[in-house]
């Protein structure tokens, strides 16, 4: 029998269809047949080092030498996107048109080049290097946060062609906005309904009833966990949330930052070794810029895997149909332990923190 | 300069990124390759006449003989799905697990053969049949309305295997649901919103605003009309609605399907024509069941083309990148006018009544 299960924060019904149930080897899709894809440099690649002039100048780097400013040499860096979908320019001019509203399209739109190495990715680099990353996105965000105009920055990460990436070197993405998104938005009213009735936040209580029960849980250290959530949009959706309370990325990302990546490297190895190297969105979910204090929300990351296709009927609704209870992909992921393969001091004693349920 | 724009209805940005701005060429997709595509008649496919023993027994059809049900010799069958997302026996069972909610997935899900022609669909067929396709889901709606489990119909077709189609021959489905979708809940809201400032429908408001401005129009009859909408989330997106204020389909249906079904058609065929057959998805809005009296709404479709990604970015805010302006994507449509050629009578006189805008 199907179940229909709603999601408790933004009290979206999701469909988790059993009777089409799937496992993950009957999830197929198009491999990676680009000739550049396995390559530790490739000529083509204008985010590859050296070819710095084939992008817009960066915005932050990571280099030893500071004054050799897009030059190569770096291991992070931070270029505004060449095809922008909001220009840094302008004020926003709100206007009326009849019965609609519109603005100029007034934002940031930055490309986070995640390490020189083409071939590389998120799960695949060094510890350090992934907090690198995630520290130069942290500075981009407190420098965009003191922009008036944008109230939110959206952080997000495309992988494989199905999940929109254009460019195979590997980069994550961030755009500042004039308003806070529908979507994040409607988890905080969530968040602030629930706290409003029970003093205390979602996301705290989602996570105790997680751990307590632990048969969506994916894995977790002292300070992290990853869960398949209750009522999931895509298969092997994982959520990787700080355990305690922290309403901000940028508030009080800075030490939370190696815990974070533990986590995250750890996840995204067991979702590629588990789907074969699937295409997906990630997105951090943080509170905007000038909620006030008492507004109630937990960041955290949603990794979603696409390998399923949104139709006419979850285009129509905004009701999704899941071929996979979480219950199942938590225990598949919980399965696709690391291959024991030589790795750095540092990846080591990381790894070694986490913990995975039985 | 991008603009930011805002849906009136459900309060939701998109983002019309002029930048990367899209003419109708520009758009690729993949062609259909199937060997058995143009064929009027398919020997492996479950959905052609004389294979009706290869589907669930009918749960309504038209054909001349009503006796022969699930054989041969019908022009529109509607059968039960399959591989159903939700299932018709059994009561909803709503239960809590901790601070989670859930019910028994228990609707229906039905499939709507549109013609025993292989190789037609809804814009190819005549205007008699297509009429015939849409009393069929009329009928199927009141049916399922009677049923105290269900509050809503979502009815919905998707073209092309991006836009998730598994079987080629010409289906639409429907599938009947214990709640009010969020997406349709948001749009009664909006217009509810509307309704208690204005005391005027906000679709109506919308129709004939863009009647009056004229660029966004696609065509119209005296009945219907075809617009873009202000704040589209795909390129190409098409509205069809109902000129005359009306809430629901199954309320109104009956008198209005044969001219909806004329402007249906012509928008379909611009579609095709412009854009070299897209996969597309279009989805009813109507209102639900039960709607008190004093809800506002006002029925129409959504077409849906499939010509673009939603990525990380959308996936996190639900802001869509749109890469073509309303305005330009209804002058496209307006031009790709239908080719000269030999008509039947039925399809020149509906035809014939089509006005499009210069």
């Amino acid at each position: 029998m199907p179940q229909l299960r709603k999601n408790p924060i933004t009290r979206e019904w999701v469909i988790i269809a059993t009777e089409r149930s799937r496992r993950p080897s009957d999830f197929s899709h198009a491999e990676d047949t680009s000739p550049t894809a396995g390559l530790e440099y490739a000529d083509n690649c204008p985010f590859c080092p050296g070819h710095e002039d084939k992008t817009p100048p960066e915005v932050l780097a990571f280099r030893k030498n500071p004054e050799l400013a897009n030059g190569d040499g770096w291991w992070v860096r931070v270029i505004p996107n060449k095809f922008p979908a909001l220009a840094i320019e302008g004020s926003l001019d709100r206007s009326g048109y009849g019965m609609y509203d519109f603005m100029n399209g007034v934002g940031a739109h930055e490309v986070i080049l995640e390490t020189p190495q083409h071939n590389k990715n998120m799960a695949t680099v060094d510890h350090s290097q992934a907090a690198e990353v995630w520290w130069a996105i942290r500075q981009r965000m407190m420098d965009l946060s003191r922009d008036p105009r944008f109230k939110y920055v959206s952080v997000f990460r495309n992988h494989g062609k199905i999940a929109g990436t254009s460019l195979e070197h590997p980069h994550s993405q961030m755009v500042a906005l004039p308003m806070v998104p529908g979507d994040v938005m409607l988890e905080i009213q969530g968040a602030d309904a629930y706290y409003s009735y029970h003093d205390r936040c979602i996301y705290c209580d989602m996570i105790r009833q997680e751990l307590h029960f632990g048969q969506r849980i994916v894995c977790e250290t002292d300070d992290f966990v990853a869960f398949e959530p209750f009522a999931p949009k895509f298969p092997f959706e994982t959520w990787v949330l700080p355990k305690k309370h922290s309403r901000s990325f940028i508030e009080d990302g800075e030490e939370q930052i190696p815990g974070f990546v533990t986590v995250l490297q750890d996840v995204l190895g067991r979702i590629g070794r588990c789907l074969n190297n699937p295409p997906f969105n990630y997105v951090l979910h943080t509170s905007p810029f000038e909620a006030e204090k008492e507004h109630c929300f937990h960041w955290h990351l949603e990794i979603l895997p696409r390998m399923t296709i949104a139709a006419g009927f979850e285009m129509g609704t905004g009701i999704y149909i899941n071929v996979t209870a979480p219950e199942d992909s938590a225990a598949h992921l919980r399965a696709a332990n690391p291959e024991p393969a030589e790795s750095t001091e540092d990846e080591a004693k990381a790894k070694k923190t986490v913990k995975v349920h039985g």
